[in-house]
């Protein structure tokens, strides 16, 4: 199995020079990796890929509802798989086309549904079955929504939340994809972001941001007096288990968007992209559960799962060409900015009930701005247009859509039902019926 | 990477027209996927498909867990790791060989257990591993027997519904199968069902509607007026990763059922049933989330988490076929008939405590019977034909099973049994005994 | 795709024997499955297998969450990725090369961080990527720690366990399996753990036991008068769902433990340990279920998740080789060995909060010494050689850290801190703030 061979090829070579020169020349460029296979290959990473980021739906689902209060954790799943459900068909209907197709140095692909291979199809020039990649990509979509729905959890009504998750999912995020991996504008000028730190974690934050400004804090959460009243989330093993889906859900994320598996060096990037993935993660946990020690003097768990997924995002817009030092320094920087910007954001009033905003958001700039620490082919100076752009039109994009939303059906319950908990206003299911006083406390 | 291996293989043809007639032509003929390479593909196929499907197993326990009563939760737990472990036994035992060996257009194969690949084998010409077939037609029989636990939890024993488990995945599903997948009469007649709406769901849901109607519904659910009492479940996050888990195991039940994945057409046919798979699924949610918004002004979450599965067993007889919009089509009555059957069972006093009849049987009827709008080689009479028989042989099967067992160590506790809880009564181990009230309120 | 390769070889091995001597003998040679192809199917095999075993650190934190009181659940879930976080960088930094570099029948390797390939590197002579190997070895020094943080929980500090951690990660482990795996003085004399029931179980088992001794019993477990006072864990459905998570996980363990996937004879070996190791948790959870019906007249469920547990680490030392009966033999004792070994601890007032050492300790050691039942390879005496030279230099090596940090930093809490709960005194953060009693029972 380990015997070269290029050794049969050398022959083979040598023979060519003598008697048979065509069928030499031919043979010897026979492909050790025919194309077929490096197609079976790739396909296969994007649908690996592509299930194991769908189980990132799972891990949002369970994280948030164990950060969110008892009397809200029927609303959180039941957005959750409602949001899946709505990427999969926007991405469908018009992101994919949107996002990918004549974007060519532009702004934005075109409109109408994706097509996927006919049955049986075997358009070997692409190098991968197209409903793989379609598959793959639209799982990133999902997980773009997901951060929206943790920041404004527990106070947003259920239609506006889907009915904006429609117009993030089937147009802010593909068009704002277009411009790096739709091969637009953002790709052109040099701009990196390998998995997106930015094109996802960020944009999803931006959302995030928009729509927690515009709808306000929970009741409660903030003091008139500068105090902020704690709101403990329902399960730390739910919130646990979240997290821990979501750090298997990444070796997809990252790994598969090396997009290639079908040769040696693709692969072998891949199995580098795995180990730099979890080096920045578990940087991320240590460096928060150090860092909560030496300044409370005890150990959130919150914090620790915040600080792996902050590690975890990171390391996401380069996840390749970083030594395991630098990954490791990556995830760490990641976990310390979560350990300071969410009691900063509390200070600004603005109620991110899972933390998302710092993981997401400012996790994923710093690490679309330390690209060109490894990598040589980045510059700071793109990779900041690259932040300010996105961030200025999924703000103003996302805004828009707020405003509208709150103009034209209200996006708030009222005062009472969010004291009584949406799980009784608009799920009619509480989600734990028999434990403990959910709705009456807090 | 992507340049056609055809282009050499042209050159080789031609000069085989002049000196090298017979190398020339052996090279030619030499596959760009060698049987090797898509030996280790299947099997590999065979392998990830099977511990995704083996997943479903926990999927169904949480979903289960989270659905039954928190007095029922530790029962539910035991039954379903137990089920799954004798599911392995028996098709190892009985199930592989009654299912696929000397069936031959008849009504069942052989007795004997199940022998596989020598160590060190290499069976090229099954052009897949024996073991890993094994493996993955094995944890679909443990699917099969999970439907069941669902819909009578709360009342049955547990010794009883061990051995039917015994006699349901040693000797009635394995049976059925091998009308079809074991090529007996049915599949000589041209049913279809590629990855079992029929097999594997109505089977089991034939077998669990068999039980619940011999066992009885739970004390207090119907009233004499005609009242249903809700007995609203223990926790919905755990329902809600029970049915993600699910669903991430589903692309290895409809993609692995392609059977092969070492060529291009069938990787590529793979990638469309996932895309399929997931299409249905989110069709059915949407569909269920707006429909009960529609008639009950809420959404109830069990709903749409039930109309997620309803999707994919919708899509399950032929998720390779159909167009999106088929899929979407598909997916979404799905998710209709699970709004409108769960109360129709509750009018019949039918008491399905998870709601796996609708699921599992009812839209593996429409599933099944779909198949002709988008499958040429299928026709209605036929998947008529199919759906009956597997009906009328498994409601009898069952119904004898159930009615032996009834009469020979009876299948229901007593009532002050059932109100107390099969956790106290027969587990010994309660689910949450720092919680709530469990065993007081119902 | 089932047509032999072989023929069109045979037809170029005829014509070499006339004209083309050169040519024909190495065209004879081209591998079926080329070096390269082969480096892509070892690698990837890596990846999955690691991806599930890393998997098991969730299935520890929700397997140890479930069983230890609510009072300490956010405790056992910061503790767990903690360690697992803790377990990926220490393996890095003196773990891979003190376990696999220049080993070469002696005691130990060499120190410094791990190198792992440069970017796009092609080191074909490995035969897979050695970052690879390094995420798959990475996964199983972590599933000895979370053993330990198990027998351990509700009574002992974070930072001494944290710091065990660093110790039994970076070094204990890593020593200990270059005796083995790095081609030590065990590996010389022919010992035999295919995937680490003793390496990885054991070790585990024994670093918990040096621990749970020194550290002792929770206070109020074992009466003066010889009673045991059951502490029931908080969650039955986590517990569960952990020992699904990690029977899941052991496909990779054990199956990727095969090391290499591109060949047939690999690939189907894979298939095997697959439905072996299946078959032995099966049989694990039978036997449990059966015999504690027996004994006690009730199931207890966590002596069934247990069972299969015992199963699967029965098996991991010899997947491969045995016959299906002897696997279900050999699993089956597993689970009785459960059922034996978990009141005999509470006898010897060895207080193991969730059956870790009758799982992992003493499982592993049964499954190491049954070996040479279906490995002609092995031989009992070396088995023994290598069973106690594990526990000798585990619990020495163990023991003498736990005695350091008892004297430098005590390693227990207070009384009154352990009737508070870990999770008010260390973390700060109540894993379920609106349910139950918590801390005010037991």
């Amino acid at each position: 199995m380990k015997k070269l061979v290029a050794k049969g090829a050398a022959s083979l070579a040598l023979l060519s020079l003598s008697a048979l020169p065509v069928l030499a020349q031919d043979t010897e460029a026979a492909p050790a990796v025919t194309p077929e296979v490096a197609y079976i290959f790739n396909t296969l990473l994007f649908l690996i890929g592509g299930f194991l980021v769908m189980w990132m739906a799972a891990g949002f689902a369970m994280l948030e509802a164990g950060l969110v209060r008892s009397k809200n954790v029927s609303m959180q799943c039941l957005k959750n798989i409602s949001l899946y459900s709505i990427a999969g068909l926007m991405f469908w209907i018009t992101g994919y086309n949107l996002m990918y197709t004549g974007v060519d140095g532009g702004f934005m692909g075109s409109f109408g549904p994706y097509s996927f291979d006919p049955v049986g199809g075997d358009a070997l020039d692409t190098g991968y079955s197209t409903a793989s990649d379609w598959f793959f990509q639209m799982v990133f979509v999902a997980t773009a929504a997901s951060i929206v729905s943790g920041t404004l959890a527990e106070r947003i009504k259920l239609w506006p939340f889907l009915i904006f998750t429609v117009v993030l999912t089937g147009f802010i995020y593909p068009i704002a994809g277009s411009w790096q991996w739709g091969a637009g504008w953002l790709s052109e000028m040099g701009f990196s972001d390998f998995a997106g730190s930015t094109l996802v974690h960020s944009v999803g934050g931006w959302a995030a941001l928009a729509g927690a400004i515009i709808l306000g804090a929970r009741k409660g959460k903030y003091g008139t007096d500068g105090a902020v009243h704690p709101m403990p989330g329902s399960s730390m093993p739910l919130a646990t288990l979240g997290t821990f889906i979501l750090w298997l859900g990444w070796f997809g994320f990252n790994g598969a968007s090396q997009l290639a598996m079908g040769s040696i060096g693709d692969v072998s990037d891949i199995s580098r992209i795995f180990a730099n993935t979890n080096m920045a993660a578990a940087a991320g946990v240590v460096a928060a559960v150090i860092l909560t020690q030496v300044m409370y003097k005890k150990v959130d768990v919150t914090m620790a799962l915040n600080g792996a997924l902050a590690g975890l995002v990171s390391i996401t817009a380069e996840p390749l060409a970083p030594s395991v030092w630098q990954a490791v320094f990556i995830g760490a920087i990641g976990g310390v900015i979560v350990v300071f910007t969410v009691p900063l954001l509390d200070k600004l009033k603005i109620d991110d009930v899972v933390g998302a905003i710092p993981v997401h958001l400012i996790a994923g700039i710093w690490g679309t701005l330390i690209v060109p620490l490894s990598n040589d082919g980045a510059s700071y100076g793109t990779q900041i247009v690259g932040i300010v752009s996105y961030g200025v039109f999924t703000l103003v994009a996302s805004g828009i859509v707020w405003f509208i939303l709150k103009a034209a059906m209200g996006i708030r319950v009222s005062e009472e039902e969010e004291a009584l908990g949406l799980d009784k206003v608009e799920v009619g299911v509480e989600a734990y019926p028999e434990f403990g006083t959910g709705s009456q406390r807090m």
